[in-house]
């Protein structure tokens, strides 16, 4: 069947290398001669580009096929859980946060390093995420698997083009290149390293965290220091023209409301934000983790003005979140970071919010659900996109491996 | 070439069809020869495709083509220009439009009866609509060409998968199977008949008015009674999950303004709408053209109190649309209907709450354009997607043709 004209050769070789390790990855101890009836390629195409991928280490024999048959009996093919692992790092407000994943998407080695990172400079910063990916890869190291690729989870809009962080208004950081920097201090030679906003990681990690069975279309919303969302649209990341869909932090919804660093007035984030609810509380503590067991601590005792700052929290997060939801058309909402822990006292206010002005609401109330990942989604997030790209488009990195430089 | 499973005849059919269409319409002239090398289809198949094609009046041979060569002349194709029109029907808030669009896009029959749709019922506006419909297939009589399906714009949300329209909070409409309703009235047999968001059409008509060098990533706003958003983006319309995106109107973008017929409170519709405009501009005439036409000599002369009214719905328009660009992400904002009209007041607030409040603006201002197609943006859009249907799968319009049945 023809439908389409000819691609070039390497295309085609490419294609078809995703092709074979995506009925690999579907049916694991999936013969030769299986993958070639699935994939419609030929016999010997197939054992040449399993062939390939079997020395790159993506793909594993798991011995004779328990079927009966006549003659030679074929060999099982999966998915090697010691090839490459996707390395994923996070440059949070106050930490920075490592970990890999394995091809299953199962995590290992999490290392979460505490630390206010906005008194730092910039390149103080990025010289402790160097360092926390170096550490990262000895951790790969110890357990005898190569490291593929690298996602970082940034809080701030990044350039899906370039891969340019724009600005993080939370870390106070504009135009860095962050790839560069990484390549610049570690030993990750050619592999990809790519940056992307953290809310999206954690939104895909919240998606696969479903292990499939769960919504394909949703914002998911958490607050730390800022807020970020990640929208998630038909089992896909939504990111936009350009990178910077689900800035929700400072959506505009009291246009008298307090100023903002961003310069505008009744922004989201200072409406909505952890630090806002602390304030309205009256929480002064040392450290962020302490404030919040604080927060829990009352909100628990059912304090009143504990309470009633995170109800109103609620209320505006609604109040954006119906925006939201009104301009882009999803019909779930997923509370990750600070907001699953503080859901019980945040989901009432926030639900009659969205009931109140989601035009469709009316026939098709908007789902609110808590996310089960607690704030390391974004870490995850990013580790799994990393091994995810690799299979998804096995051929860069087994001709790197070929090229010896992978 | 293998690169996916075989598909069903039924499907490979359809597909070929679609795809020898598609080369035709891109280059008018082409021979079947040419055909077969652009799509890798055999020649053979072309030829039989063409000519069903043919039959059905969606393609047209053009005479012996220019090019010299041995043995017969190759006949040039090209789409027909008696093939199919597509009949947009709009039922707006206070007028019913039609108009037929030609294969190539052109725009033939233009109608508009003004009159309140407001306190008619829905079966009396429904009546309304299928007259519209019967006198707008008589146009297409006259001219001798056949209507190929129907797409009918409304201000209100429908429903992607089923057709059903939803809510319309500006006609006070809940729940209406337009489609069914227009089938029982009219002669149009089983043709297609897709209702659709008025503001999608719109954007999309907007696309198409570039004629494929205009902008292909923008959110198109217009304001008549009520305020409506296209989202494009890689030049298609963007709907969202379930067909809901870009419902504007109701934006909160201040809590403590009036209050909306939709319940909630300081809605952009309520503070950026015409209706709030001609209020605080102080004009109140018999007729919205009327009214539209003091507002405007006011302008002109500008008087403070009707600039100061535009002025500051600019605001409110800006702070609404600057929530949508962060929400998703698009670097264009295009001014329709009533809003093209005042874009000489409208634009410097508007685009001061964009740079504001855009958190990519920094470095990459929103551009804001005018639409050039004024307020039958909405019909054009919904005649010119009822004709893209079928060119971009013409087998069901092929296939009820050669049964008699189209």
């Amino acid at each position: 069947m023809h439908s389409s004209p000819p691609a070039g050769q390497h295309t085609v070789r490419r294609h078809n290398c995703a092709l074979v390790l995506r009925a690999i990855s579907a049916a694991p101890g999936i013969s030769r001669a299986d993958v070639a009836t699935r994939t419609g390629l030929a016999k010997a195409t197939v054992s040449s580009l399993t062939e390939r991928l079997a020395r790159a280490n993506l793909v594993t024999r798991t011995g004779p096929q328990s079927r009966a048959g006549r003659g030679r009996r074929g060999t099982g093919l999966a998915l090697s859980t010691s090839g490459p692992h996707g390395l994923g790092l996070e440059i949070g407000v106050d930490y920075i946060a490592t970990c890999l994943a394995d091809p299953h998407g199962e995590l290992h080695a999490h290392r979460v390093r505490h630390g206010d990172n906005r008194p730092r400079s910039v390149r103080q910063v990025l010289a402790l995420a160097a360092r926390a990916v170096r550490t990262a890869l000895l951790d790969a190291g110890e357990r005898g698997v190569p490291v593929g690729g690298v996602a970082v989870a940034v809080p701030g809009l990044v350039e899906a083009a370039t891969g340019l962080l724009r600005t993080a208004p939370n870390l106070g950081w504009q135009e860095v290149d962050i790839a560069q920097s990484l390549r610049a201090r570690t030993d990750l030679g050619t592999l990809p390293i790519v940056p992307g906003n953290e809310a999206d990681f954690a939104a895909s990690a919240e998606l696969l965290s479903g292990g499939g069975d769960g919504p394909r279309d949703f914002v998911h919303v958490s607050g730390e220091v800022g807020i970020g969302a990640g929208i998630i649209i038909d089992g896909a990341v939504f990111r936009g023209v350009r990178g910077y869909a689900g800035e929700i932090g400072h959506l505009g919804v009291d246009p008298t409301g307090p100023e903002c660093r961003c310069g505008a007035r009744g922004c989201l984030e200072r409406l909505a934000g952890q630090e806002q609810i602390l304030r309205a509380a009256g929480i002064d503590g040392d450290t962020a983790e302490q404030e919040l067991e604080i927060l829990l601590r009352r909100l628990e005792a059912a304090d009143p003005q504990t309470v009633a700052a995170v109800e109103a929290a609620g209320r505006w997060l609604g109040a954006g979140l119906a925006n939201v939801v009104n301009a882009v058309d999803v019909p779930a909402v997923v509370l990750g970071g600070t907001y699953a822990i503080l859901q019980p006292w945040l989901e009432r206010p926030l639900r009659a919010e969205l009931d109140r002005r989601v035009l469709s609401a009316t026939w098709s109330p908007i789902t609110v659900l808590r996310s089960r990942l607690g704030s390391e989604a974004a870490v995850r997030g990013a580790a799994a996109a990393a091994v995810r790209a690799i299979l998804d488009d096995p051929e860069p990195y087994v001709a790197a491996r070929e090229r010896g430089t992978g």
